[in-house]
């Protein structure tokens, strides 16, 4: 048994006996032990205990897609397009790079992105103080991390904000790494930022934890399995559409159920 | 035939003969002109054309849902009560009456009730000015009253915002009535303000078209067919499980298929 092995048995140490012509119905997050018993037709399955959180930040720990919706709105406003703001609420966890072109269409972006992004900045700044971290968002990160699980949060937000975020979610203490918009060419619902986080937290077997059809999605791309909140306005259907294996109310909620949901999802 | 009768037939001239045994798999809009042929074991069967159209205002005919969710918040962070903006968002479209309960509990109304709604008719007052029609609902409006379909507004809102309403619909140039929270005792989801609505149309025979799930509620309690509208930011499943006849985008949307589904629901 190699090291790595014996970590993950030490993780997980249900195994089963799996025969070789059904491994194929085994999730890639399933350990496969063929490595160890190359010649039996039997093989030793593990599922691997999840190690890594990937946390979405607006909508999902903030409570700030709402404040992001009226600032986009007015944003808009500003240039005289008009985009109802059910589209622009449904599009946040998006990266503001896909925002302008997904609501309001090529043109708008090519003519006005950038001043768009700018004006957005400082409508949500305007506002920024009006923000609160959800109820349970801080216990749920640290719930986590007391079951040895790394904490890593992946939002497709400007560093700025993020670091706003971070100063609501008690300045950080129970996180082990962020990414923001910077750490990665492709925003959400591109997973490249997925990936970005993963490689941070040193982890690979995660979950996400999401509020919008986009972190559904890129987790989807990943095949990580993904829970999604309701926290952040998006409608069940649409998340569970959009690829999430769980929906729950908020991060409280998600706090009472964590051990039966890590368990279904590990 | 009795004048109301044959005024029946003039609208929709369809019968047709149903076994007396199966009009109970008819629905109450249908009228069954039994009375006119106590004896005959069939009967005629004239699904009534749809006369009346009740339109719910915020987040159906005009953008303001989000405007209102953050004149709440503001309003419930002024008195420290701490709201997740989603919670609020949700209950849009009830009456303000039961809004402070529905989100932030009893003793909140019977605390505050009062001083937080007055909180927010002057949040939502500060932002009122950017709260602008959707895109083709005075046009719905016009197409309405051109298939001679009587068109009034049952709102669960204050008379001021209604009026400010009228004056981004054309100032109410379609309309043919409106409601407002003072027309009826009980506001949304209660049914009172609909019976209110039809009384002053002077209809019988109705749709409701809303966007929230509290429009489909009152509807559904009533036996009218409503359509919901997915523009107040609701998703299409909390509306299907209100009770929606047929879900849509927005009024634009309806409007394009304004013909096939009123045929369907008439």
């Amino acid at each position: 048994m190699t090291s790595l092995t014996r970590a993950l048995f030490w993780h997980a140490p249900t195994t089963q006996r799996v025969p070789r012509r059904h491994l194929h119905r085994y999730p890639t997050r399933c350990y496969l032990i063929s490595t160890l018993l190359p010649d039996k037709e039997d093989q030793l399955v593990a599922p691997l205990a999840i190690d890594t959180a990937i946390l979405d930040v607006d909508g999902t720990l903030i409570d700030s897609n709402y404040h992001h919706a009226l600032a986009w709105s007015r944003a808009f406003d500003r240039f005289d397009y008009r985009v109802p703001l059910w589209r622009i609420h449904r599009t946040i966890g998006m990266g503001g790079d896909k925002l302008v072109t997904a609501v309001a269409g090529e043109d708008a972006e090519s003519r006005d992105g950038d001043a768009l992004r700018d004006a957005w900045t400082e409508e949500y700044d305007a506002i920024i103080s009006e923000v609160a971290a959800f109820d349970g968002a801080t216990e749920l990160m640290a719930a986590l991390r007391d079951r040895g699980i790394t904490v890593v949060l992946a939002s497709s937000g400007i560093p700025q904000h993020t670091e706003n975020a971070l100063k609501l979610l008690d300045d950080g203490e129970h996180l082990d790494a962020s990414t923001t918009s910077e750490d990665a060419e492709e925003s959400k619902p591109d997973p490249e930022l997925l990936d970005k986080a993963l490689e941070k937290a040193g982890g690979f077997n995660a979950i996400v934890i999401g509020d919008s059809v986009w972190d559904m999605k890129a987790a989807k791309q990943r095949e990580i399995p993904a829970v999604a909140l309701l926290c952040g306005g998006f409608g069940r259907d649409e998340l569970l559409e959009a690829g999430a294996a769980v929906v729950l109310d908020d991060p409280r909620a998600l706090l009472k159920d964590l051990g039966p949901v890590l368990g279904d999802l590990g």
